[in-house]
């Protein structure tokens, strides 16, 4: 569908029996971060055993046995969608290597913005490289460090590298968690019955009935071993860089990340469009389920017009679907979305959405609930129009193919075919979420104001 | 989870090119009735092909070549839940048989109540029976038969079996589709580009973009060939005894079946709920996703009380999920519904939920609603309690393990830990749902009153 | 290759304990005589449990598990070549049906000569067929018997037809093992600790450990059960007409079939080949590894001319081998034999091969031979010219594909490119052969002469 | 069974059309080097493109799609056993990595002694290992060359290493082939229509139609690349050390290796064998099929004893095979070899074997061949008895498990059950092996002389 994706989720287990399914099963929870691949990684302190491929959680470890030989209660695990490094299953994290001080497994969630540098400076140097992801260059500098402890050795890895990164590094008796100097993407920590979990969102550990303790903080690794917890600080505290837009579409709504509850901050938003985007003289709200609804709701509440359930979703649409070779109309989204035409009948709405990347699916959308029979599609976004890539993390279409980059918003209600088009102004985006933290936030997709330079070299080039 | 199981989903396609790739695409839409397997068989007018497995629609046909060795412009296809037959491989509808004039396909949603005793009869007679599935008894009828042309044979072998169907029967050139004389089960025609398409419900006439027509009526049979719709009478005109529970909880809320709109109905279910059974001083109504947003929507807006998202469902729990083996606190409900902290932190609750079976999951999830901080839960169920098993295509717990066949309403509410429980009265249900056209309901599962009667050996008689 | 197939191999398990690993092993002793696809039903005497799939036998029971799902101490299985019914799963066997007295199970080793006209009448009737099996022509008949016992029955249906069948048939409680009246086809029982075994090559019961008592007679099924084994005769005894292909190519040189030992018959081929057409000057006998390595030592007994091994045959050639688009010469024939050039160089070769169908194989094959140094290549063929397709189980190219049908020696000669051809007479073949113990032999593809008279329907009717 | 086993099988193709076809036959004609995994790399000059799996060749590459998607006129394969490194999916070659300069692929045949050391050093420089691969070793050398082209650079890398190599390395533009100064293990080098073939053994450019043109030398790299054919030397012309253990049993009888005929030597150990350790009184020759054919057949010639084929062999054995859980005497060997019961009944045997390992399986096969009747079982062993391992790319169980390395001929012969047991000498083998061409023999298994120091390091160090 017409949205960015988020690039990954990412699980660490310390000192919990059957280590791996307690991954598999955060990983389960933390699947909307990434479709396309997972994999997990276990120790029992002698070995590291890996499973990985290209799937869903749940067809990756499909039967008990490939669990059963993941043993040992410390493991961590990755859900994928590709950033950069393409989709190829070489690229499937968690990545496992050995250096002189034996074997490490790495998940990443993130960019760095000077890979290509790094990676051709330790070319020259004579390293080799195996896969064209990012992670791998992290491995590579902690490879090369001569630190003494691993954790010295990874912070002096990050200390050399630039963007974005919230990563769990395991050996066979430490398990490490980081996050990048400006935090941002998430990574929280919680407790269960003596040991660990770290993960992208506390989903994860309600699931597995961990208690949330707190965010790893930006620029700090947390060293999880025998000896117990230990936070060590590797980059100075600066002002923070959430990434919003978790708050705008990728967490799901029941996460707390950046240290606050997703779905609080997320109708607000919705709260906000209402107040500052009002329309007037409609009969109900409608969401595109799931990813607006809590948004919509909150401009239902806000506004005191109904909000109705107009667009059922079929949930076992997958990623292998077979189109007809002849052509249906919009079939991509009918697939996806049914109006119920005795709902939307001679009635005005308001659709609220959360994004807009190309807008084509929005415009077949707003076509069939007017073949529903709706008289009136008032269009409402919960989020300031996408005009500039993002370099930290996320899976957008290149600035070419973003709507918004080119065109007014006028030329988008056109294109998409709506009665009125109104978006959330950027300051009342920044108004809707949490402030009393000492948070910041990248807001760069919206903006194009980026918190850390991007290098000219890794913007351009391409991989092959 | 803790819901009677839909029996089957079927589809036929006459006269659209690429008729087995329509076919799929109906299925597609109708995966909910049926996840256990499912198949295709083609026609382009020489032989009958067949693909049929266990799995979901996308899994089974998830390589492009399968359907392309899935030719013509005639197909039917079937979604499988276990009724009668047990769920293995051998009973993977359509089923496809030869008989004297040739290849026959079937496919049947329904159930029939005296199957042992013709299978019975039919083995003395010589009858070799390949399957457990009462829908082969069907094509073992047709074969016997001395009619003169295939649908004076189904009509024929129809009329001796009772019970539940709503099927399409194939050869190389005529699509059959026909529905029992009480119509227990829905079953609908819709037409596309001068070629016709049969449907369990309506949403998969609106995905192949073909309009609806009207429903196949109970008795009748529907032939499809290059003489074009023919509409045959087997049986006598009865007072019809439509499925209820297709309103309550079957059928897609943006399908037409029996001729209505399931939303409508549905959502004045929950309106004849508030109205009903009322609750003071809540502040918000909540559903069980996704099955109950209908109804609880209703009840909303009867009530003025909020419409709230406080549960999210993991959308990607599939049939092989892997639990660990410690023990974990009701995991089971865990992994499909988180609650929203945020939302429900001490509030007064109202959960509007469709039906109880055993009450084991409403139990849990009253438990995880409580443990989110709600400080009053009270849940409203959108039917009558269910005290009698289905013998027409509803794949129920037997009779020992409904709830209410046992224990009173507030022995339930105990069990279940909510504060108040209430049901929709069974007047309060028939008022619910259209009669403006003569329809009539089957109720037998809130009532035991069996519009037709129930052999004592199929009762009795189990499958080995 | 250039060889009639062999049809199938049935194997039965009674009173041994992991009767389905013991079917699984004879069957892989069994494995040349159908590689199509292979398949098991056990039972526990409380059902039948069944899998059989396309493949080899360690391809179709690869995993553990699935013979753990085959419990009891009797069972059944079928390795399969088509002949009647085209290769489709559909007719993978053993079959399993249902009749009026419980699950049936089917492994049939022939081909009958009136199934279409037994089908046909059949179907008139009112039976419904699931293959294009003639074994289920056997089910069918089972069925409408009335017959008290199973054993009456079975042998009352074979009664009713005509043709080669080795048959194990199995039901909760009883094995029957059968034969046709002139016992075309082998089948021979084995005792094991109490249990018994019947194969169609005794290597299955040498593998099993079972000790080979005698060969189910033509004309006579043997039932196995709890009271013990029972010989019933169900045909008169009559001249019998046991396959004489089994001798020259199509069992293995350790079995013993019609009660002979198939090494010493196919080698005593080579001393008649030897003696009738003899050689002279050459320096070697060479075979066409492996099939007839014996008649070729044989030959080289008799003659005193040195027995070389001077093609090397690659057993990893499986039935999935991917051929290059470029054209490249000879090239099925150069992947799976080679010839070693320095034994070769600049001799003279006799080249014994034990029989000739198209001619193309062995075309190649001689021009390969003169390509590695050899000058003068002799073909001595252990048996007749093959003039006639087979209709008794051995799966030919038709009549217009058979080389001897049309061509002269002289012609077959000059089409191989070979020195001189010879080949073993119908007097000295049979001279060859047992006769000893009352053996009479088929020689039909030889001579044309059909000891059961062709029904000319089934001749000529083709399945679509 | 109880043979050392050969570690790889190495193909290379340079300006073939659809080379990765070739390179897959190539494989195929050498699957007996390596049973374990396959793969394949290929390029169009623009990228390279790898399939790899564990399994046989006809299994990786069962889909014609699969070699579709490896385009090019240049390709190289692998076929493995594991010697280093395990059996993991990780270690399955042909590897590719990227250096500086590109992507890199390389298959190696062969062991190097001194791998753990040099792995050591580079990780303490801070080399990065993914697999437990001594390839890998070779590969990491080279990315840290300063040469300036990729054969200056691979051949500083392998004058850094020490032991047996024979490997093909692929960029996008070049094919080299190189092998160590000793010459260990064969490799040859073919012509065919414009472009060549290298591979291990002549077998494989037969299949491919191309011409042998000689063996790559000890000490040379062979570039292929536009410019044609270039052969450059690394390392001093020292007295050769090729595996005698090539001529005793792992290459095929048809291929030439180390620039001789296989067959031919082969026969001569028989001779050698026949005039050194004579046997009075038998009546005939077996082999072991088929890796003893040749030998015995020499014998056979020698003494004029009649050759007999005795045991059959069941080609079908996978490697999956499922053995009963009861237990059954000497089933695995049963499994793979059935006596001719007539050949053997009554009769004075010479069984000709190739080598001893354990005699374990040789132990068993003496007691079938006289339970099948034979009243003599002599066993000639055509090499020297095994007493130490092979560091140089065999994979040999360790020294504890060799037989001979232990115990005496006469424990031996008592062990095994023979009536007499003799083995051919050092001497004797040396003198049937050719010498014509300045050859000379590495034969430290039989006289734990080693010609390359084994490191103490790696001799001790395991894998984990």
């Amino acid at each position: 569908m017409d949205k960015p994706k988020p690039n990954c989720g990412v699980i660490g287990i310390w000192g919990i029996p059957e280590a791996s399914t307690m991954a598999y099963l955060g990983l389960y929870a933390l699947q909307h971060r990434g479709q396309e691949a997972a994999g997990i990684v276990s120790t029992d302190g002698k070995r590291l055993y890996r499973h990985a491929r290209t799937g869903l959680v749940a067809d990756v470890f499909r039967r008990r046995d490939i669990l059963e030989r993941l043993p040992g209660d410390m493991a961590m695990g990755h859900n994928r969608y590709s950033t950069t490094g393409g989709s190829s299953a070489d690229n499937v994290q968690p990545l496992l290597v050995q250096d002189r001080t034996g074997p490490i497994a790495l998940s990443h969630n993130g960019n760095l913005v000077d890979y290509w540098r790094l990676r051709r400076f330790l070319e020259e140097e004579g390293s080799l490289f195996q896969t064209s992801s990012d992670s791998e260059l992290i491995l590579q500098l902690v490879a090369r460090s001569h630190g003494g402890t691993m954790s010295d050795r990874l912070m002096e890895a990050l200390q050399m590298v630039h963007g974005a990164y919230s990563l769990v590094l395991m050996t066979k008796d430490q398990l490490i968690a980081a996050r990048d100097p400006l935090g941002f993407r998430p990574l929280c920590i919680g407790k269960r019955d003596g040991g660990w979990v770290v993960a992208s969102e506390s989903c994860a550990l309600d699931l597995l009935g961990a208690e949330y303790i707190r965010d790893v903080n930006p620029g700090e690794a947390v060293l999880m071993d025998k000896k117990g917890l230990q936070f060590l600080r590797f980059a100075k505290l600066r002002e923070r860089r959430h990434c919003i837009f978790e708050f705008v579409y990728f967490s799901r709504p029941d996460s707390r990340v950046f240290g606050d509850n997703v779905d609080k901050t997320r109708r607000r938003l919705g709260h906000y469009l209402a107040k500052g985007h009002p329309v007037e003289n409609v009969d109900m709200v409608i969401s595109v389920p799931d990813s607006s609804n809590t948004a919509a709701l909150g401009f239902s509440h806000e506004t005191g017009i109904p909000f109705e359930l107009a667009l059922i979703r079929n949930h076992y649409v997958g990623r292998t679907f077979i189109e007809p070779e002849q052509r249906m109309r919009d079939f991509g989204v009918k697939i996806k979305f049914n109006p119920v035409a005795g709902v939307l009948k001679d009635k005005r709405i308001v659709v609220v959405e959360d994004s807009i990347v190309r807008g084509t699916t929005l415009k077949k959308l707003v076509s069939h609930i007017r073949n529903a029979g709706a008289i009136e599609v008032n269009v409402r976004v919960s989020s300031p129009p996408i005009t500039s890539p993002c370099f930290y993390g996320m899976d957008f279409p290149t600035k070419d193919e973003l709507m918004a980059a080119w065109h007014s918003v006028e030329e988008i209600r056109e294109f998409i075919g709506a009665d009125s088009l109104e978006y959330l102004t950027e300051e009342e985006l920044l108004a809707s979420v949490p402030h009393d933290n000492g948070q910041g936030y990248c807001t760069a997709c919206f903006t194009g104001k980026y918190p850390v330079p991007i290098d000219v070299e890794d913007d351009t080039v391409k991989f092959d």
